[in-house]
């Protein structure tokens, strides 16, 4: 690729950002779409009407202004601490790249324009690629390099000491945040699972002589899980059924006489005698379920204190270790229930199954990655679809093919991903949806370093990184071949993946269309108002494979960071201001992300320091080559450090602290409410009796059977 | 190495191992070579004195007898749990090598000498290798392959029935054991380390808040470890200064003058002067230490119940989770006091020290068997040592040296290492004996399955085990060139270091010999009886390395099968006379040696595989090969679900038992008064007073001052 395809790339891209920007200014001000741009504010009744005027068809900053301001309590208070979180990886990542674009620009820029060694004609600049401001422009042997490699000593300490500070800030705001919770039914609660089936007795009976046994003084109850997909099943149906029969009741008494359209009243008469029998199925399952014939092996077991719970959760309780299997219990909405019937070995088989597919979805995954690469090589194109000739022979078509097309082919190929990883997490035997999402987040992590990453850096050779595994020696050479020819490629993809999808996230022009299209066709909204949560499992992968590409390119091709700099910087304010009007938390992980995005951030330290070393050799300096070796040791010895003092902070809570909050709420009137509340917290939705909680709207309620409760046994 | 070198070497070792046999079998009835031969019987007063007869001096396989009969129940009762898996691993092994005998002796050997690959003359044999039963005689792409292929299939799939059933077995074994257990110290205190410094706050207070406040209804008291290795080093010399003294004066009086010889006269009051100041120096010493001057941030802390010690083990205790660690503690008797005083990341560095020390001696003991190989060659020791070639034209010469000399020097080189593990595992921070013995014993292992088989197989070219690490795929390949060319040696190894170290250890020749001297030279024998305990770091990794090359060499030269079993069933009867007469049980591990074992045999299997596939490849059958691929899959799945299932039990006790050991003990009016006695369990040796155990030997008793108790404060 060379200048003027990028520039086209980063034209476009900065187009459609200038437009969204402009559009999304406008369009929000109007009550229409403040279901779109504010479901947060509308559904916290936030919003007021400020009536029609002429400010509001031109486009305004004001939103900006308020992303600006808000401070880290507010954001605390809003969206939990995971918003804080989510915004503080991004501050970080901007604090890294300030200090690298700073060294980058200022002092390795120059030195790489300065070198001779591609020989490269300034005045034909726009024709060539950007390797006069890569290292590879640097002359071989020349001392100059010792620069670089004093950047790259610089620049680890810099992460490292920022890593550690942002982990300690988090850990001590985790231990504040659960010091200043309320008593949530999860704390108290331990997810039991694998209870063993004792001959002639029943699974309840076990639960409660095991606990009154083994944990007499803090005990309180449990609730044995039960098999309710099918139940889940025909309520849906019934559901279903009885919004059909409500709604033809409604449209015939709109024509005001019954029966005249005989087709249509006995087309009801089967409805509501199908609505029957489904009625009746459901409460012979409901009959079932709750006594005890669908019992899963599973329980939600209550305890009087958060130090009870722990105890439980952190010893092994059974002698075989494949039983009573104690595991965190996710909030009571968390709750992920389809997945509870497998066994222990079921579990595991799933586990090893969704392992296996995820790496192969992740290998396979290199072929549309190596067909987009194919279309940097336009002579290849030329040669396939030799029809195509004339209008790849126009510059602009050619600069749009190689520049811009083949970041956004992979951008829509990656946008599948997401959804796929989170039903192979669902498979995988998480019990909660956070859990899932947060196990998705990791998957699309290896996912995207490996397919954006490694699969165009060393797309030279197909399937080349299979043999990689095998031959390990070889790696720091090839990444350093590699690696910098991608520079342009990358600089590309930064604009398209990064600003342009910043800027859909600000507008979302797909669920723009879609609430035109539908309000055109149905004549009204859409009844749900769904205030959606951040979609982590997207949005952290995103952000970090940027983090990957600025980290590694940092030396090699300084000239990204300006871009990955103005990309954090949108995203600081954009998100903010998501987090204010769009987002709401829906589960609380209590800041469980930080460690992912710490140690990917120490995985992108060691590439760099490998890719280094490979490159100090091709550039004919060995001695600094393996005056690098320590580095990837000191970093790699640095993490373990943070992984012993911070990481424990982040899966579980000490003694000291859950002992303090117990004393602490010992007194409180409220924790008897709270622990006699506690013992329904857990009761499978299905199960519960279903209660309209929109009243003003009446087509949104459920079978009357259901309302009333009539099946409750 | 050929046949009639091997057969030289088979025929020392056997000579030796009957000459032992049979002195041990007359040696072991004469009472003066009792603290030698039965010195836990001594201990335990239960050796009677038969008077003189002619029988004593006949050899009588009555030892045998005894060793054949003794019950499992009597093993555990007389020497522990670990005694019984230290023979369970035994019987293991048996089992495992009856089997593979059986296969490959019946089968294989067959199979292997009919074909027709090496083209080997058999009237010639002796001159020749033992090729001819080695899987390198079967022709290349036979279909005879099969056969193996199909051997290794049922080997493998019973070394895991094995496998499993033994783990089973023991972990059963292990949760009896506990239940019948009666109550000790260890199983009632945790070792707390890390403590935070307060300032104002005496680390005392500090323990005693931080439990009086956290674990309010099971913390009973503590006490704070005490740097004490100069106090230890004065009572020492303290000691020995006051032996002098006393050996000085009873010769005096023995002289019946006092004075006459005025030179000792003034030499016996210098010592008194000089044990005077080091008492002071004691005096000083020991108050500085109870004062709390010389506290290390460390504390035993006692709990009522066993339940509420395992509680303070498994939680994080402090919020830094790099404070206020909590470890098992080991027995009273066990623990290693002099590596206490270091803080949590001295521990660290020491740790990460000592596993790179470990490496580099294990990497560079490759030397010594480099040298030890070339003796297998013997025109290059003729191109050395010109003079030499004389002698070693000589058949028996040259066979002594090619086949027994090699294995002879490894042993000796060998038998440095386990002391220098010990050492390196004692700084690596273990704080009790038995955990370092654990620890030396796994460095061992690695150790010797690295300098024994891979260095030996893969000696063709020097450290190229380094580069294999940078090209794994290679891996199969070579060990399937290397690995049969090795089966001779390791065959005379397997009776070398199998037959005649397990012959001497019945024997113990050098221990005989020294007790020989230091009779005749100080006319008396020495005083203490000092009753050994199995030597763990050494003898499991000798008999993992024989499993090693059993496994191993299973289908590639069944020969060796004979010669392994053997040294199983000699080792069986062997090490259970060695328990009943020698060692006692020093520190219950409680069985912790098995997961050890069984990590190990599944190395075994899956290196036999790898080399399987190699072999395959080499010898034409690549279908053979691809189909063997699942087998180190499933082995490896196999281990994870022993580890999952198994391993928990092995490394902590469940709430189930614990809670159930503490309710049936609660009424036992003897747990109080042992409680009571538990707050002085756990006391530096150095800062008790010294009670005089032997009364009727006053020569062995320390100085007057510590015996009277004088310098308690």
């Amino acid at each position: 690729m060379i200048l003027s395809a990028l520039l086209t790339s980063v034209g476009i891209n900065l187009g459609i950002c200038f437009l969204f920007f402009t559009l999304y200014s406008i369009l929000r001000k109007q009550p229409i779409n403040a279901r779109l741009y504010a479901p947060r504010l509308v559904a916290e009744r936030k919003l007021k009407d400020t009536g029609f005027n002429l400010e509001r068809l031109l486009p305004s900053a004001g939103w900006v202004k308020r992303a600006w301001e808000l401070s880290e309590d507010d954001l605390l208070e809003s969206s939990g601490l995971d918003g804080v979180v989510f915004m503080r990886i991004i501050t970080f990542s901007l604090k890294v790249f300030s200090i690298a674009a700073l060294i980058g620009m200022a002092i390795l820029l120059p030195v790489n324009f300065t070198g001779s060694q591609l020989k490269i004609d300034i005045s034909d600049l726009p024709n060539k690629s950007l390797d006069a401001f890569s290292i590879s422009n640097v002359n071989n042997g020349s001392n100059r390099l010792w620069i670089h490699f004093c950047a790259i000593y610089t620049f680890t300490a810099a992460v490292c000491c920022l890593l550690y500070y942002e982990y300690k800030y988090l850990s001590l705001k985790r231990i504040d945040y659960f010091y200043a919770s309320q008593p949530q039914p999860r704390q108290f609660t331990v997810l039991v699972r694998s209870i063993p089936t004792v001959s002639g007795q029943r699974l309840d009976e076990s639960v409660e002589h095991f606990f009154r046994e083994y944990h007499p003084s803090t005990y309180i109850s449990h609730t044995i899980v039960r098999r309710t997909n099918k139940l889940q099943q025909l309520t849906n149906d019934a559901e279903k059924l009885y919004k059909s029969v409500a709604q033809m009741k409604s449209q015939e008494y709109t024509r005001g006489f019954l029966g005249i359209f005989g087709n249509k009243a006995q087309q009801l008469s089967k409805l509501e005698k199908r609505l029957e029998v489904v009625e009746d199925n459901m409460r012979m399952e409901h009959k079932q379920s709750t006594l005890g014939g669908k019992e899963v092996p599973a329980a939600f077991v209550y305890f009087k204190s958060r130090f009870g719970a722990a105890i439980a959760l952190h010893m092994q309780q059974g002698i075989n270790p494949t039983k009573w299997i104690t595991e965190e219990a996710p909030e009571p909405d968390d709750v992920y229930w389809p997945f509870f019937s497998t066994s222990y070995l079921g579990r595991w088989i799933c586990k090893l199954g969704m392992l296996v597919g995820t790496f192969l979805l992740t290998v396979l995954f290199f072929l549309p990655v190596l067909v987009v690469q194919s279309l940097t090589h336009l002579e290849q194109l030329e040669r396939y679809f030799p029809f195509l000739k004339n209008i790849l022979r126009l510059t602009v078509v050619s600069q749009v093919i190689t520049g811009y097309l083949p970041s956004l082919i992979l951008q829509l190929f990656l946008s599948f991903i997401p959804p796929i990883m989170k039903t192979m997490s669902s498979i995988q035997g998480y019990i909660s949806t956070s859990e899932i999402q947060k196990s998705a987040c990791s998957k699309m992590i290896r996912f995207t370093t490996w397919n954006v990453f490694f699969a165009n850096v060393l797309s030279g050779s197909a399937l080349y990184g299979f043999d990689l595994i095998l031959e390990p020696k070889k790696v720091p050479l090839l990444l350093a071949q590699g690696v910098p020819a991608q520079a342009t490629f990358f600089i590309s993809y930064v604009v398209t993946s990064g600003w342009t999808s910043l800027s859909s996230e600000l507008f979302q022009l797909m669920a723009l269309v879609f609430s035109y299209i539908k309000r055109i066709f149905s004549g009204k909204e859409s009844d749900d108002l769904v205030v959606p949560s951040i979609p982590y499992e997207k949005e952290i992968p995103k952000i970090l494979s940027l983090g990957l590409l600025g980290i590694t390119y940092f030396f090699l091709a300084p000239l990204i960071l300006p871009f990955i700099l103005v990309y954090f910087c949108m995203g600081y304010l954009i998100f903010r201001n998501q987090l204010l009007n769009v987002y709401a938390p829906k589960f609380e992980m209590s800041g469980k992300y930080w460690p992912i995005v710490h140690n990917s951030t120490i995985f992108s330290l060691v590439l760099m320091h490998i890719i280094a070393m490979g490159i100090f050799v091709l550039k004919e300096l060995p001695l600094a080559s393996t005056l690098s070796a320590p580095l990837p040791v000191l970093t790699l010895l640095f993490n373990e450090y943070c992984r012993q003092r911070f990481l424990p902070i982040f899966t579980t809570f000490a003694t000291e602290c859950l002992v303090a909050k117990d004393k602490k709420e010992q007194d409180n009137p409220r924790m008897a409410e709270f622990l006699d509340k506690l013992v329904d917290a857990y009761k499978d939705p299905a199960l519960k009796p279903k209660v309209n909680d929109n009243n003003n709207d009446d087509n949104r309620l459920t079978s009357p059977l259901l309302r009333s409760g009539e099946i409750r046994v």
